[in-house]
């Protein structure tokens, strides 16, 4: 019965696993349950140097030479940041040829890039990141890039979002695929990982600025989660990570859905987008919300719209006020539509 | 356009606010978006004394006093735990005749009837209380109760579920309504309300208790909000409460949808229940996990059934593995049924 759902169903029995570790099926009972390494496919793998993707490197190796898909290339960007840039980029060069691995390194002033685009040190290095990866992966005729994200990322980008109110458009932390790129690694802690390097007598190279709790996500790992620890009496990163996934799924189909809500209820025209409002006000206020985030976000013209802007413009549909102002546009209610005009050079 | 959705929505423009604080609408905005006193309804007010439950009283008087419904009766529970309970009673007494209402008191030995009913002293509280104020509001006519639940017993209650794993199962907090009993201060932060009331002139009792950071809730509100304001630099509180909300309102309709589904897709027999299989994998994941975790609990008999239960009946739904057993029950695919049989004396 394979379908959609069941891709991403988990394997329970397995055959032949007997000599692999638990980390290892771990590993594959994600790579399997979201179809990150589909079979034939040619993983290329982004390597920092650091404990999560030296331990990526090794796991996906161990899981190809059993299996299905292969590793074809690592790839390194060395960001010309840190003191240890060199240094990382000689540790993941070496790795490469001991594992007899082509490996595709650029050196990118991301400092240079996040001032000329004016984007923070984070973003710029994102950005950076992702375009190296992208064109390693052409270079290298990859058809999947892995990248490290573990569960202690996936727990600390939901608490991050969660401080800074991302309840709206999507609270759910780390995708395991998005595109090209797949996170093998996103069920696993750390811990885990550092363990299993410690047990293989494998070294990697540690990132000094991940211990500077000036830095919010520092912060969150070093400080925030062992104090939600203390106050549990254990591991909260698993719950949060877990929890975490549940709600990106359950935000994902509620997104694709309202889409479809707004394919079928909107028109958009020169002026901005009218939508069917009895049909709209009788759908679940998850969907009203989304597709009127939706409409919104069109009419905008690149402003941000708030939750507040979505409930405004649901207290219109429902005939309370005669129309509100929300960024880019107004809100009104026309004979059975709720329409958004757009405003020129209107106010956020 | 009155329906389901738009009794949630939030009233914009009001009519003859002037006369009322910012406190005060903030509530009212509550109050209304949720429907939690209709007009011509008649609302009892849980009283513990605290800041939170005497400025709930101060408010819905006010908001009352200009408005469609009406404040019948308090209703304190003394519960005999601490030190204080003689003081906080005479308390809430006073208060009572000040504002000429009735008040319904009631002693119980919570102590007692935790260690009596096996039940911790935080829950044995919030069962006796919820059941005393079902008879206080059958003996006050009353057709709400009002309970002073804030936008910081919100943030700290999702922090505490997210904690504990609770995604499976609900990670929404505080619902504004459950039955009778109604939360118009969920929108508003503690440190306003305190304002509130020093800025009248009122008194409140503090809780001792509160204080104890050994307590889970208390370290949360204490520690580790605290730590993630210094992260944020700024208040955090609002944005959790916010997606507690949000992620509440995807959930309960989510259930709906998937209560739904269950009854059209499963055969409750004397033996377990039958699922059409083929149906429910055409689902989306998180329809189908609401469904397993629907059927798995009807043949659990009580025993508690986690994620990865699920997990694993999903596994089995799509082929993979010929059956696993699951607590109270087995699950197995059989000419097109995904079937639980309940199992005798089966083990957790």
């Amino acid at each position: 019965m394979p379908n959609s759902n069941c891709e991403q169903a988990i394997w329970e029995l397995e055959v032949g696993s007997w000599e692999l570790t638990r980390i290892h099926q771990e590993v594959r009972r994600t790579v399997r349950r979201h179809g990150l390494c589909p079979p034939g496919s040619r993983v290329l793998i982004g390597i920092s140097g650091g404990s999560d993707s030296v331990a990526l490197t090794l796991l996906l190796l161990d899981l190809a030479a059993n299996n299905e898909f292969s590793v074809v290339s690592l790839a390194h960007l060395n960001h010309q940041l840190r003191p240890s840039a060199e240094r990382d980029e000689a540790f993941c060069r070496d790795l490469a040829a001991r594992h007899g691995l082509p490996i595709v390194v650029e050196r990118v002033d991301v400092k240079e890039y996040g001032s000329s685009h004016g984007l923070s040190l984070e973003d710029a290095g994102r950005r950076v990141r992702y375009d190296f990866l992208g064109r390693a992966a052409a270079e290298a005729d990859a058809t999947r890039v892995a990248v490290g994200h573990t569960q202690d990322d996936q727990a600390e980008t939901f608490l991050l979002k969660l401080m800074r109110g991302a309840g709206l458009t999507g609270l759910g932390g780390i995708y395991p695929r998005r595109g090209l790129i797949v996170r093998p690694l996103l069920d696993i802690s750390r811990a885990d990982l550092r363990a299993y390097l410690v047990g293989r007598g494998e070294a990697w190279m540690d990132d000094e600025s991940n211990d500077d709790v000036e830095n919010p996500r520092n912060r969150v790992r070093h400080v925030v989660l062992p104090e939600l620890d203390r106050t549990a009496r254990g591991a909260t990163r698993p719950a949060i990570a877990r929890a975490a996934a549940l709600v990106r799924e359950d935000g994902e189909w509620l997104d694709e859905l309202s889409r479809g809500r707004f394919e079928a209820l909107a028109t958009v025209t020169p002026d901005g987008v009218e939508l069917d409002a009895p049909a709209l006000a009788a759908e679940p206020p998850p969907v009203v919300r989304r597709v009127l985030l939706e409409a919104m976000r069109r009419a905008a013209g690149g402003r941000e719209v708030g939750l507040d802007h979505v409930e405004a413009a649901r207290a219109i549909l429902c005939g309370n006020g005669r129309g509100a102002d929300v960024p880019g546009s107004r809100v009104e209610l026309r004979r059975g539509k709720l329409v958004l005009v757009r405003q020129k050079g209107a106010s956020k």
